[in-house]
């Protein structure tokens, strides 16, 4: 397979017009498909049916201290679903508050929490004069949403198989009093799937903010979304609370953890762990905020994960859907774009993205090409604050949702149009 | 029944002791009851079990448009949902937005998002030198909490039976820039039961605010919470809206509604009703805070009620069990308290509570004597800002929570403390 790069203008000009003609029979199929944003999939969403049945009649709906969870009350959570959301964040009942349907909901609190009130007793956000956050690059578009819609700078910060770049983190963080917090997906990361060291995690520990009210938002979104089932293909990530407690700084740190992608995208449960200063502190907004989230949702949850075996073998099922569909787009990308030197991308063994890097000033004219032939992907840039990737090579693919057949389909329009816009690329180079 | 206040200080010491071995004898059953939250009562609860079975299978859980419920996405809620919580409202489906379990969360959301953002294009309230909001008294607690969390100066409003004092809302509202809000409970009023008149009403869609950014705080979670079947026993509010867009100021209300009590508290539907610029501003806010609410509740919601006669169907069921509570409470008073110019209460025809007016000075000490015969009452100034009942007069009576026997003693208990403090009140007045 000769790379692209390597190709004279002549072979070039022949290879765009073998691809060029692909791009046509793939646009005249009419399709519509939607790699654009991480959804289960139906077949995923069936494996949770039996949630919707948990709860029946009166004593069901008693929690194991023998509060009613229809009625009012119970701030920060059930004892049981403290219990197995704390199983499943790998802390203590007690380390833990369990909120609504939505840890994005969670953490754009936490953020207007710290602009109002400030965190732990320091200035209200909104009274100092500047504010940033660390931005891992390439990352989770939401969260930088959350910190662009409070005014606050972002600063990218490279990411790499093994995480952020933890000089330029620590620079920052133990220099910059502006400094509040650091986006983190610290384990099969959006969108790259990749998990922080053990060395990134322990550096993450041992920050020595300059700021006291410097957090790390370490959203551990898909903690037991593993793609295979051996653990030894599994990824592995350090437990950041306890680290940080024995580093001498319980407090810099908030976890959030969801079920989102476990049960049902919008009728799960988020919840944060947190030192019990931290915790004290959000629970004295959460006092005024609410009587209390949704118990059913909490005892529904119980009832039918049981535990955090539970949980694990329900993710197993979701392993046996989400990785054909992994390993059907990496196949189409490496049968396609192996060896020609036009991409880069990354291959996951959890979460649910795959992070394509193209030649430089390539992404937006790629998208534009894929949903020209009925391929909607995410925005380029998307995965850049300010929805600005400096270079224009960064692709979020996400894979769950399209049927395999439509996936498939998708996944070969995506190469072809890759082909496409470098050939295009490469040959616009060679000319000047 | 000779009124207290006209009886001898002899006449008193006989009295006094009379009530104070009725008051011994109930000490001595050691019991432990609770009136002090608008909490329902199991038997209420029951009546909506039903909801817990109305999501079955993967076509249950599609809504009127195909979309799967289980799945992310719909932000402001599902057609369904808002055509029904529009119907609760009296409003149109397009008027609404809905949220999560809790109005509460969304009012303080609104306050939380005018800080930081401001109110459609305002300057943020954090950047405003002095905020205030109207308070009208008693109210809800909840609410004041909420203004003073924000640190937002809090005025006292008097009610009366036809609502606020309406000079006194347009003396504020219409000259002072700084007021951003008055919080009302508009209808079977919190603790009061009022309902505001007709002319409250349209004098509310008429004020000039001198503040752009001022907005009427609607609550009306009491909406279709009677307490008697009759029409003519129920009372009847003008629909806010309507008003105020005929008044020419369609953006200065917000309206909340929420199922907290017709459902399940905490597991129920909360709503908003506002003009289309209102809730676009909400929505911009909404966007980044969320992905969407739990749509499968929304939908287990219109599964169980239909629409809006299948939830009055069902409100007729609660005041069947809400209604000899309050008539039971309200009996013990008469004959108790009747006659002896010791204290006022209202006699409501909906909602959750019933205020109870002691003679000035008392109300601490009647809470304080009940709990010490083991019955709880709302702490005394809890519905006044700040927790500052000026006249240390008035109480919160929450009948809904115990059942039949507990409340008939606990009302019991409430009226011989009301007598004891009272005629220890006026011996030691009368001294002076």
């Amino acid at each position: 397979m000769k790379a692209y790069t390597e190709m004279t203008r002549q072979e070039l000009h022949i290879e765009r017009e073998r691809v060029a003609s692909r791009f046509e029979e793939a646009k005249n199929q009419n399709l519509s498909l939607d790699m654009s944003r991480g959804k289960p999939c139906r077949e995923q969403l069936e494996l949770s049916n039996g949630l919707m049945d948990a709860l029946h009649g009166n004593d069901s709906m008693l929690d194991e201290t023998g509060t009613d969870c229809r009625n009012y009350g119970i701030l920060g959570g059930i004892p049981e679903a403290k219990r197995l959301m704390g199983e499943m964040s790998e802390v203590q009942p007690e380390d833990m508050l369990i909120f609504g349907n939505s840890t994005l909901n969670v953490i754009f609190d936490n953020v207007s929490r710290s602009m109002t009130h400030g965190v732990m007793g320091c200035d209200p956000w909104c009274r100092q004069e500047s504010l940033k956050f660390l931005c891992p690059v390439p990352g989770y578009d939401r969260h930088f949403r959350i910190s662009e819609y409070f005014g606050i700078e972002m600063i990218n910060v490279p990411m790499s198989e093994t995480g952020p770049d933890m000089d330029m983190v620590e620079e920052y963080v133990n220099n910059d009093p502006a400094v509040k917090g650091i986006w983190c997906v610290p384990k099969y990361s959006n969108p790259q799937g990749y998990t922080y060291s053990e060395e990134t995690v322990l550096r993450f520990a041992h920050l020595q903010p300059a700021a006291d009210d410097f957090r790390i938002y370490w959203d551990n979104a898909y903690s037991i979304h593993h793609l295979y089932h051996e653990k030894e293909k599994q990824d592995y990530l350090p437990e950041i609370l306890a680290e940080c407690a024995k580093a001498g700084r319980p407090d810099i740190v908030y976890k959030f953890i969801s079920t989102s992608k476990v049960s049902f995208p919008g009728s799960g449960l988020a919840a944060v762990a947190a030192s019990a200063a931290n915790l004290a502190d959000i629970k004295r907004h959460m006092r005024v905020q609410t009587i209390g989230h949704d118990k059913l949702n909490q005892l529904r949850h119980v009832r039918y994960f049981h535990n955090i075996d539970g949980m694990h073998a329900h993710m197993a099922k979701m392993a046996d859907i989400l990785r054909p569909k992994f390993e059907l787009v990496l196949d189409t990308l490496d049968r396609e774009l192996g060896g020609r030197g036009i991409g880069d991308w990354t291959k996951p063994r959890g979460g649910y993205f795959i992070s394509f890097d193209s030649l430089p000033g390539c992404a937006k004219s790629i998208v534009a090409t894929c949903a020209e032939a009925g391929v909607k992907l995410t925005p380029a840039g998307a995965t850049y604050p300010y929805g600005i990737d400096p270079n224009d090579t960064n692709i979020r693919i996400a894979p769950s949702f399209p049927e395999t057949e439509e996936l498939r389909a998708a996944a070969e329009i995506f190469a072809i149009s890759v082909k496409l816009v470098s050939i295009n690329k490469l040959l616009h180079q060679s000319k000047k």
